[in-house]
């Protein structure tokens, strides 16, 4: 796998929703049901939501100014294991054209150390079922597939 | 299944600590690790960061004044599905004793409403794949199947 010595790692801005929603929209594997336009009042409104809370980070990976992957990482805290911060991992997306270049294990080895950082003691999350690749490369960078992943929309 | 028409929820205060701890001890299928003091600072801590974070609700389940079920909700801002929130449900538990009486399912009606009334469009949780009675459970109650679930412990 290349390495990724440019790859770098910043706060998503206002600027990026054109990218991420058209990201999330291509990569998805099911409908998700996005509005063509990605500037859309709903996206702002969650890009502020998201901007000012500060268990919440947006992040964009780029290589020279050109963005290439997103995630989003929820910090939350819960009683067990002796008051355990967890980290929720979501919304992974690797633009297509730089998938296989280790860009997503990059992205995911920013996020378990800015999850340590942030004194979290485990990193979550959930991969539909028919990503049958994505389950093998979380299992290949340590994490255990220990759970089933409920979801109900309402 | 019986009805539990005294069933009423509250937010969890720091005296319900030992209850949730204990609850949380004996409910887990693989060792949590807890302290035995359940009012030791890192629980104190993790209670007054829920307590303080309007995105966290960390709830009792009583009957007649009696605890017997907790959980956690997250409300979380993403991007998808048109800047759609999301409930992830953490920490479910029944004490022994009050279990198959309709106690959890009341327990879910409500977090599930709950997320309505926050502009949540999908509540989420992650179950350990030993638990198989509790999957049948959530596939009861209109949770889909459809994900895996990830840990990695850090």
């Amino acid at each position: 796998m290349p390495i990724q010595p440019d790859l770098t790692f910043r706060p998503a801005t206002l600027d990026d929703l054109p990218f991420i929603v058209g990201l999330i929209h291509e990569d998805s594997v099911v409908d998700s049901g996005e509005d063509p336009d990605p500037l859309a009042p709903p996206y702002r409104d969650a890009f502020a939501a998201i901007d000012a809370d500060p268990n919440q980070m947006l992040m964009i990976a780029e290589i020279a100014g050109t963005p290439v992957g997103t995630f989003q990482l929820t910090f939350t805290p819960g009683i067990a294991r002796q008051g355990q911060w967890r980290c929720t991992i979501e919304a992974v997306h690797v633009a297509p054209g730089h998938r296989s270049k280790g860009i997503g294990a990059a992205m995911m080895d920013w996020a378990v150390e800015t999850a340590k950082a942030r004194g979290c003691g485990m990193a979550q999350l959930t991969s539909n079922k028919l990503r049958k690749d994505a389950h093998r490369f979380y299992n290949r960078i340590g994490f255990s597939q220990s759970h089933e992943g409920f979801k109900r929309y309402l």
